[in-house]
């Protein structure tokens, strides 16, 4: 009986399915209620009071579940620095909107920064400790590509794009999650079956912990992970595909956070260019399905499934 | 590129995606509703006039996807025949149910009779073509029983058991082909990296086939799949089952099927032996939790939740 996967998946799961019962309550009686935007669709003023900073629950169970396993893998440990690390920031972020009663969490220019003080210590930490090199999996190719001194501005824009990505995909209920544990499944079956790396256990603790979060965060809600979960989680899934080479691959697995991002960067643009005209209804993108009529939970679903493919045609390239 | 799985998934997913928008509306015309039982929920009442008979899209799918990866795998014909042929058992109670008005189908007998005829096909090819001998493997010991001339009776036992489950379970927006899909999935693996057999392109087909059929069948649904999908889709997790030697993995995989099943069976027992009183609140199980106040996509998400986790414990048991 092989149980390297399922042990980590299992503790995670348990642990984050029993902490949110006691925690959600916790969350709301402490009045961490999401400050739902008065500019998104008018259906979401219902979501208004529900009890955000979930995230600190998954990080907890993902904190545990790795720590358990982490003995002689420094590959592991290097992922979980970034996961907590970025977790932290949306923290500190989700904290201030709830003290303050504002919308609007730290200012962009200390998350930004923030941001790159735990990428430097991360690249750093690959450079020094895992020497993974300066060398990137090219999708399709069988082949890598140096990128030399190029790397290290790579590596920024990976990182922040892809927290940045997963934090604007987290805007309906249960959609960050799901979208997530599928990237979490095919993480670990890369980590598992195709490489001999030794970070499974925490991909398998993010899969595990995400399935327990989503009992409680599918449609309708009882509670959002806030930034410090979206954050935790893309800082998850940058370091995850950094530290197995293959950061390339977030453009396919993660087509989701990519699609959110770039409808924002269109909207925006546009509405710059044509001087008030919008691209799509709304953005980010899910925003834009839900004022076409669909359902949040038909949003989540189909979303899902895109990304279930895309994990499928990432595999076939490696 | 390695496409054995991606491309039978894909294929099956764009026939099941694209055939649904242009055959649910012909379904709604000729009047192919569902006829919500009026003793259940009351909040199913709503359901009434969503067209039914979906399976065939699920059937359509996966036949093609199938005859097109079926030269030379003798074992992938074994499980077609098999999904098809509790397919069109399912597709009769349906059409009996349209054209009559009622809400329930073919007789009890004739559809106990069907199968037992459909079971008796499949274990004649099984013996005298495939050659799958009278083992089974037993989950967590590494080793295989060998059950002599009670394998027939057992297998008629598995077949009838499981497609039974499965019908069960099609009761809410998405349940059975959520958990299925997810089912489909687990035997893909065991099929692909596990066994050398040659059925795996009907496997990703069902998964392909179900990730198509979920975006219309997610909650709020517009379309069902009748017992033409639930009968097929039990047709096809018994004969994979079977044909992979480890029907016995089905009472892992399968436990929702298997906990929907017992509930009802528990229910009847109970209600005669108290000569009235009830143990669930409802049954089939996923009425009680809807009764307890459940949402449906909260049950459909926890019961897909526990065929994850039971998937990887099956796979752990190998």
């Amino acid at each position: 009986m092989n149980t390297t996967i399922l042990f980590p998946v299992l503790l995670s799961f348990i642990i984050s399915v029993a902490l949110c019962p006691i925690f959600i309550p916790f969350l709301r009686k402490l009045k961490f209620g999401q400050f739902v935007r008065d500019d998104g669709p008018q259906s979401h003023l219902k979501k208004q009071g529900t009890p955000t900073m979930g995230g600190i629950l998954i990080l907890l169970s993902v904190i545990i579940t790795s720590l358990c396993f982490v003995k002689g893998r420094r590959d592991l440990l290097a992922v979980l620095f970034a996961t907590v690390g970025f977790g932290v920031i949306g923290f500190l972020d989700d904290y201030i909107k709830v003290v303050k009663k504002r919308s609007m969490g730290l200012r962009a220019w200390q998350k930004i920064l923030a941001q790159l003080v735990v990428t430097a210590v991360f690249a750093y930490y690959l450079e020094s400790v895992l020497k993974t090199g300066t060398t990137t999996y090219l999708p399709f190719t069988d082949s890598y590509a140096d990128l030399h001194g190029l790397y290290y501005p790579f590596l920024f824009f990976v990182m922040l794009g892809t927290v940045n990505g997963v934090n604007l995909t987290d805007g309906l209920d249960g959609l960050a999650s799901s979208v997530t544990l599928l990237v979490a499944v095919f993480f670990t079956v890369v980590a598992f079956f195709v490489t001999d790396s030794g970070i499974s256990p925490i991909t398998c603790a993010v899969a595990g912990s995400l399935m327990g979060f989503l009992v409680y965060n599918v449609h309708p809600a009882s509670v959002f992970m806030g930034d410090t979960g979206s954050l935790a989680l893309g800082g998850f899934v940058a370091a995850t595909a950094v530290v197995l080479r293959m950061p390339l691959f977030i453009l396919i697995v993660g087509i989701i956070y990519f699609a959110e991002t770039l409808s924002v960067m269109i909207q925006v643009s546009y509405f710059k260019m044509t001087k008030g005209k919008r691209f799509f209804k709304m953005a980010p993108l899910h925003h834009h399905f839900e004022m076409c009529g669909w359902s949040e939970t038909k949003i989540v679903t189909v979303f899902s499934i895109v990304t279930a493919l895309a994990c499928l045609i990432a595999l076939a390239a490696i």
